[in-house]
This record gives C-alpha cells, sequence and structure tokens, in this order.
C-alpha cells in the first residue's frame, strides 16, 4: 500500500489503518511509527504531525477497534422483549470475538498505553458499554437504585461473555476431556444460566 | 542461583524454576534454554538431559503453575454445604489470580507449546479442573446425566471466574465511570448471580 502522494487530511486515518496492519504483521510490542511511515510511503516524520508517538497511534488503534465492535453490537436483530435483546447482543459479542480475535485481544487482552487516559479510546470504549447498559435499563428502569443494578448486572454478563470467549479461544478448554455435546452447548448454557438469573432478580 | 555441582537428580526440577524465573524477567517470548543453563551455573547442553526442546520445559513450567493452583484452591476452607464450598473456591480462585498474575496468565492466556497434548500437562490441568467439577457433583449426583450438567456448569462457573479476574487486572474496567461500590461489589454480585441461576436449576 504505497501511496506517496496522500492527502494530508487522509494521513490521520491512513496512520491508524497502517498501524492496524502492522500489528496484525508483527505482534503489538513491533509497532513503530517508522513501519507506519514505510508502509504508507510517506517520511517518518509524516506520522508525528498526527499522534506525538507510538503510544497515541496505538490508542488510536484500538478506540477503533472499540467503534467497530460497537457497530457489531448495533448490528444485532433488535427485539422489543429486552431479555431476547440481550442474548441477541451476547451472540453478537460472541461472532465479534471469534471473527476479530486480534482486534478482540487489543481492546481487552492487552495493556493499554499510558496515553489512553486522555483519548477517544476511553470514550469509544465506554459507549461500547453503555449498549449494553442501555438494554439493562429496561430491565431495571432510571431510578438512582436501578443504575447501580444496571452496572452490577453489566459487570456480571460482560465477565460471562469475556470469560466465556477467551476460554473458547484457548488451549485450556480443548485439551479438557469434554464430551461433544458439552463442548457445543456451553455458550447456549452460559445463556440459559444469565437469564434465569436475570429473571430471579428482577422477580424480586 | 550459581550452583556448578547441582546433583542430577535435582537438575530437572531446578530448570523448571530457573525457566520460571527467565521468563518472570524476560517474557515467555524470551524463555531459552541457554538462559537457564547460565542461571543454573551448568553447560549449555545440561538442561538437554530433561527437556527435548524449550517446549519442553514450558510445558513444565505451566504444568507446575497448575499444580500449585490446585493445591491454593485445595487449601480452602471446606464446607459440608456443596453451595458454601464453591463460594469458598471462587474466592480462592480470585484470590489465587490476583496474587499469582504471571502463573494465572501462563496456564489460561498464553498459548501452549505445541509439546502440551502428550505432556503431564493435560492431566495437571485436567486435575484443577476435577476439583470444580468434585463440588458440583455433590449438588448433581453421578448420573450420567449427572455428568453431562455438571460439565455444563463448571464451564459456566469458571466462563464467570476467568471473565472476573481477567477484567479486574484489565485497563477496561477502570477505566469505565463505575462508581465505587459498583466497583467494590462486582465479585460479590457475580458470586450471588452464579448461586442463584445454580438454585434455580437444582430445585427443577
Amino acid at each position: 500500500m504505497q501511496n506517496i502522494n496522500l492527502p494530508i487530511i487522509d494521513l490521520k486515518q491512513a496512520c491508524v489503518k497502517a498501524a492496524h496492519e502492522v500489528i496484525a504483521e508483527k505482534g503489538i510490542e513491533h509497532l513503530s511509527l517508522r513501519d507506519v511511515a514505510r508502509k504508507l510511503g510517506v517520511s517518518h516524520q509524516a506520522p508525528y504531525r498526527h499522534y506525538a508517538s507510538k503510544d497515541h497511534l496505538l490508542a488510536a488503534v484500538i478506540a477503533r477497534c472499540f467503534r467497530d465492535f460497537a457497530s457489531f453490537l448495533d448490528a444485532r436483530q433488535h427485539f422489543e422483549d429486552p431479555e431476547e435483546d440481550l442474548a441477541a447482543m451476547g451472540g453478537q459479542y460472541i461472532a465479534y470475538a471469534m471473527q476479530h480475535p486480534l482486534e478482540y485481544r487489543l481492546m481487552f487482552g492487552s495493556t493499554w498505553p499510558d496515553t489512553a487516559s486522555n483519548s477517544e479510546l476511553i470514550r469509544d470504549a465506554v459507549h461500547s458499554f453503555n449498549i449494553l447498559r442501555n438494554v439493562l435499563a429496561r430491565m431495571h428502569g432510571n431510578s438512582e437504585a436501578a443504575l447501580i443494578n444496571i452496572d452490577l448486572d453489566a459487570m456480571f454478563i460482560w465477565s460471562n461473555m469475556h470469560g466465556l470467549v477467551t476460554i473458547m479461544q484457548s488451549d485450556a478448554m480443548q485439551y479438557l476431556d469434554l464430551v461433544p455435546h458439552v463442548k457445543n452447548n456451553v455458550p447456549k448454557h452460559v445463556f440459559d444460566m444469565i437469564c434465569v438469573a436475570m429473571k430471579s432478580r428482577l422477580s424480586k
């Protein structure tokens, strides 16, 4: 992807895309602004017009992953019934993680750069979390107590989803002596158990 | 740790310990038998008496982590009531992960070496999983159907625990705008929800 006459207006986005490619090819620890510049066919100094350091660029890459992830969650089939909607979102969460293991790992399995605290990354990450909060708000309402319960349940559900996909992607599960029926039904069982726990909680 | 006259009988264990230290100091990707030999003050060839390759040694390091982890789970306070016992084990699981992040990552967050399929590693990993299965067997019994349910529930509980500790160790949670009450009560809430789901399931 050589483009020496890249307009300045596009360079910022092009850097993010090129950095993403460098990470995919060489691993996150080998990202450098020099490689990004080389990939874009621009001077070594050019990326610095938009990113003060490699870490600023890395934060932008992870932020873009969060925006894609949020769009993917939003593209689920939507349901009137919040429980069905929650299940649809869970299915979409797993599909994203399995289809985009690198991006998933960048968001949830790697150390964010120190520059993250002042970046769009936080905003985009919170936006993804808010998609889950919004579905739970349809169950809990919007009182002050409800806001606490929404966040506790969001953390419970997120723990389940994150644990499930990282275990499914790991070697540990592969080597366990589970019968095929169990292996194939783990996601469904996890959804069922979340649903049971939520129903019991909401009926109180 | 220099010991030129290390008896052969101890070299095998010493290699595992030294490899663990090299990983802690330099990272898993920089483990080499050469560094292990240097650390032990033995010839470069000496570790090969016990480990055919770096990967064989790495599998032995991870296996040792699983044995320590299993001992830690077994050292929990034991209860007659299986639900209380399950909660005690969950607390112990979290404590281990938070106190031993490197070892936790080696077991559950890294790619196992290809040699794993023929090693003690699988046996030790399954042994850890069996600790959870054994508590669940006290709830479900030992019928054929029960064995399926034990494994489905074990995967549900493990997903929760693994998701919880990796999220707590990640940057993503740190940057979420959660109020302190929520942050402090996430583990308790996750335990409560597991307990509710299990109770409902067992009462059917």
